[in-house]
């Protein structure tokens, strides 16, 4: 089940960058709930490629079918088959260079592991593109979780070196969804756009930060000690091309931090036990703990570049210089912030129907 | 299953802190390995409390006992259960603040999710003393890699911001071991224990960051898209207590180069395809590339320090202060340490096995 | 996973009778299989309605469409998405009855487990229809075995009562492919189809038992205690709609034997140990022991018969008469065999690739 | 997780018949539960041999150990571990003929699987012993299912041929747990009883038809279309040693009945639906539907017969004949009947999970 994630709420994804379609089966969603493509386009539409600097000139309509495992409006408790058609394929630019490994992709290590029958065509199943099937799973998911009152946000808080300053929750939610790199703050977002301008000018790509925070998130969400709820969060975002690391509330910080520094003093507010920090991330043990649950994720720089590097033509055994031309993201961080809160969703809506919370059947 | 990880390579962890005994069931582990006592003792030692100033002066000998799996001084192919017996087991100082949340710890949490059956009595499943069944399980799978030629090598970069100095694969196989705090830069080692002696007598505690890396994993390790390489180490070290972020290569530094700058190059080297730098941390899009893997985890400072602090009696519902007395220890790195390695060996082990590397029957 | 079998070779089952289509996801197929839908075509025509007495009006073409996993003729290593269109689908018979519960049918059960949100077209999920999926993935298995030399010939062994002589394994692979009734008793398949023809004249309906048989497995497939060969098996085939009963070997008539009877002795043939009789069915302790694996299961009649039948309005909550009208088959049996045969592929598939048999890339 | 069983409520089996221990961990039983050992050491003593002429003359105290998982005489939610130790072991019998197959046995299939490594003493682990583990869970599992008035009952309805005639669940209630083979039918136990001897004084052994059923299951347990109740009862059930098939309400007699006697028709009852008749054996599309689940499993005779047998020596790969010694049940069906209950009791406990139906802390 190398493809499925997930125990109760399980996502299969598959497909591929340059065959048919790109898709994924969500088994275990309760029935009754209301769901029609309205419901998942959106969420396919941010991941899509923009106009902006930062995005390849790949252009796929996305539109989203739902094959089975709805009727009447609802779901029925059956799998849902969810998925979009590759339209605007282009295998030339991958033709020319087949056998020369790309770096800081996964043309190496795939072959050698499917013995070379791996579809190499746009990275196949190691592109980007496959992340279409895990924004689907999440907009499903993201409606479950509605019915619990968790809502998901992201955002870009670095890209290239350059820090978005910290906002409030309330700033994120409006302005991340509106700025072309999903950043909050427009001051920074307009540094990133230069930085991305001028990287792309020489050919060059740059990686960033992107933040997920999960509010009203209840307490106990977390099977511990293999299941913990960070670990299971870690897994999903790790399935994300690109990702190299993940840290949770203060994260690689805790550990320059004291004791008494990173310790989170509990308190009462409103009748509700809270933590005057969050250094937590809002995890303790595995398990939420009703604070906002806060994971950042590092992006590395986009792995083809138009700049001439060192490589080895596999099929010669020999070291040879190689251009990758086709169509990438100079940066592809704004295009990963939703596929960051689709699998915080999906991971999510796991671990509540797990402690218990979310109704089989939905009304 | 929260409490098994792994899928041809199984472990199951039981046990508590102040229970019976901590252990840990062995499930796929081929027939026909030799396994006795003392190929799981050495690795129990290290994690053990030592000495020196970090650690807590609970003094349990954690001998282990092989009930099950073994029958003629070769593993069977059924199940192993491994276990060590509790001893120096104090409970009065978990009593006296027994409805009191110590704050980073997991109390409240666990007392949310469990109703307040867990056992609290220092700290139960979420203390520490877990990862006795963790290293145990460890060494088994270690005894299998190693009929791969597979080596891993753990060891402490950071604690308390003081870092080490970056050496050699070869000088930290030599060095690492022998170092109280497990760092292999003696000089750093001295500085970090000086500041561990400072810390403590202000009843303060330090954090860290520990590296792992395993030499000569072969090519094509990892199931992608969900069951990837980074994926399941992530969630395997994230089951350690107290860790807060996980990161592979250039991780979060990642996030700040060119795309020139963290590709890695590919060549030839002696007949074999190697890259240049090893950004990637020896993992391609989820899979082993044959580089050495690398993989950083930061550890937040001990919960339990000495100092007072503000948090919430339970009972009672209404702040309180509270001072965590009982034995800890001032900086747990050096004793997780060994831990990190053992949940990497564990993770490979599965992911040999999986890649079909590891016959079912050693002789 | 309720839709997912297998552990290394998985399969995810989707798409409902009266739906747009159904289909299957098979995940851990190696990659170098050459496939394409001739490979896959014949066994969905035999599971096809026929044209004989026994089946359904409903004419499906069930033309397989390949829609990820396969590039250049071979498989990728990534998973396979397999679908047949639904085309020939008529809601109206069910539209009559959709409040009564129809005897025999899951719709009482399905009705309360989804609230009523299932799709209760055609018996959506809970239609034969389904096994659609099953064959095309049972397809796949077969290629892979027949690498291995594994070979599986199923065939009716009882319709109505009227039950096939015992004939050798040859004359089974001859002729039960060929005979209407998949019975390679000729003379039992006339009176079978005289039975169904005057049993359809009445109304009423006819159930049977299915033999099948593995050649050829290699001893050692299975993994006790759990994941024993046999109660995998059992799992797989109580997954195909109808199927009471599953038994090995001797079975149900093995309670009735005494030990020196039911015990097969080994001896030696040709250089191997075999057993003398096969009352085990090929399998002892839950692993294969070499020898034909023998699994018969007992399919009960259909459950839409034409006459009148008592059952409950469940809107109004009130007794009332049903009279099932729709297009149905009077005699699953025959259109099951190649079912059976498929979940006995993907299950052995799944064992062999756990006891370490099949390469990961086939060459 | 070849050892393991269930999704929510896990077991994972350990231990070998001649080895220090059996034992089991139950993962995912609530917090919450009240449990000390007098609630499992019933299930246990009833499963030990017993003074009759039908059971091995072994002697095993089998008084349970809780070595974690329970504290303050509650479960907590952490992983139990339950186990009992071996004590009156002899392996004098099985020494002697350690290079010949006992036909019947898992000799052959577990030396070519296990390499000659597996624990060949006293069966290890294919003896019947292990399924002390399988009790000590199911004791558990009833005690949940206890909460949700879900009540299981076993018991022998045929040994050696000899039929029990059928009578009402409340004088199965009554009687079988009374009864020294478990039959309900004191005319037929005594028939039974002397068969039983008579075949003892030849070395010859018998085996039977064990009956399972659980009352007041709520409708809806069991997850279509692979994790289907029935799917899911077999496989348990065929881990037991000696089953060799599986069949659910009216099972291979269903294949031989027409649609019209088989479908259960459906009518109101103190305002509840049910059926009138139980042939589905309160199964419908792998979903209970509230009537009485009825499962019965055919036991194969005690493979170990006192009477002289061919087979083969595998060391000299020579045939030879063989008596097998050592202490034997001539009949298991009467100490299997608990272990048939405890299998069900540990699926449904299961699955009522899986439904929502159990708390995930009981008060």
């Amino acid at each position: 089940m190398n493809n499925s994630l997930g125990k109760l709420f399980t996502i299969t994804s598959f497909g591929e960058s340059h065959g048919k379609c790109v898709g994924v089966i969500v088994d275990g969603c309760p029935a009754g709930l209301p769901l029609d493509v309205t419901d998942i386009q959106p969420a396919l539409d941010r991941r899509r490629a923009g106009v902006g600097a930062a995005s390849t000139s790949r252009r796929e309509k996305d539109g989203v079918e739902i094959l089975s495992g709805v009727a009447g409006g609802f779901t029925t408790g059956a799998p849902l088959c969810l998925l979009v058609r590759n339209e605007d394929v282009d295998d030339s630019a991958y033709e020319k260079i087949r056998s020369l490994l790309r770096p800081g992709h996964a043309d190496y290590t795939a072959r050698v592991k499917y013995g070379g029958f791996n579809d190499w065509r746009g990275g196949g199943r190691f592109s980007g593109r496959i992340t279409a099937g895990f924004v689907m799973a999440g907009a499903v998911a993201r409606k479950i979780l509605n019915t619990l009152g968790i809502e998901i946000i992201t955002h870009t808080v670095e890209i290239g070196g350059i820090k978005a300053k910290t906002v409030s929750y309330e700033v994120i939610k409006k302005k991340a969804l509106k700025d072309p790199l999903a950043c909050a703050d427009a001051a920074a977002s307009i540094k990133m756009a230069a930085l991305i301008a001028s990287v792309k000018e020489k050919g060059d790509t740059l990686g960033g930060i992107i933040e997920g925070i999960a509010l009203n998130v209840p307490v106990g969400l977390g099977e511990p000690v293999f299941d913990n709820l960070d670990g299971a969060l870690a897994r999903a975002l790790l399935a994300i091309p690109a990702v190299k690391g993940v840290e949770f509330g203060s994260g690689f910080e805790a550990a320059r931090k004291k004791g008494s520094e990173n310790n989170d003093p509990f308190s009462i507010k409103d009748g509700k036990i809270v933590t005057m920090t969050n250094n937590a991330g809002g995890i303790l043990g595995g398990i939420s703990n009703g604070m906002p649950l806060v994971v950042r994720v590092a992006v590395k720089p986009t792995a083809s570049i138009a700049l001439e590097q060192s490589t080895v033509d596999i099929k010669k055994m020999k070291e040879t210089p190689i251009k990758v031309e086709g169509r990438h993201d100079v940066c592809i961080v704004p295009r990963a912030v939703p596929v960051v809160g689709a699998m915080m969703a999906v991971t999510l809506c796991d671990f509540a129907m797990r402690a218990g919370l979310v109704p089989r059947v939905l009304k």
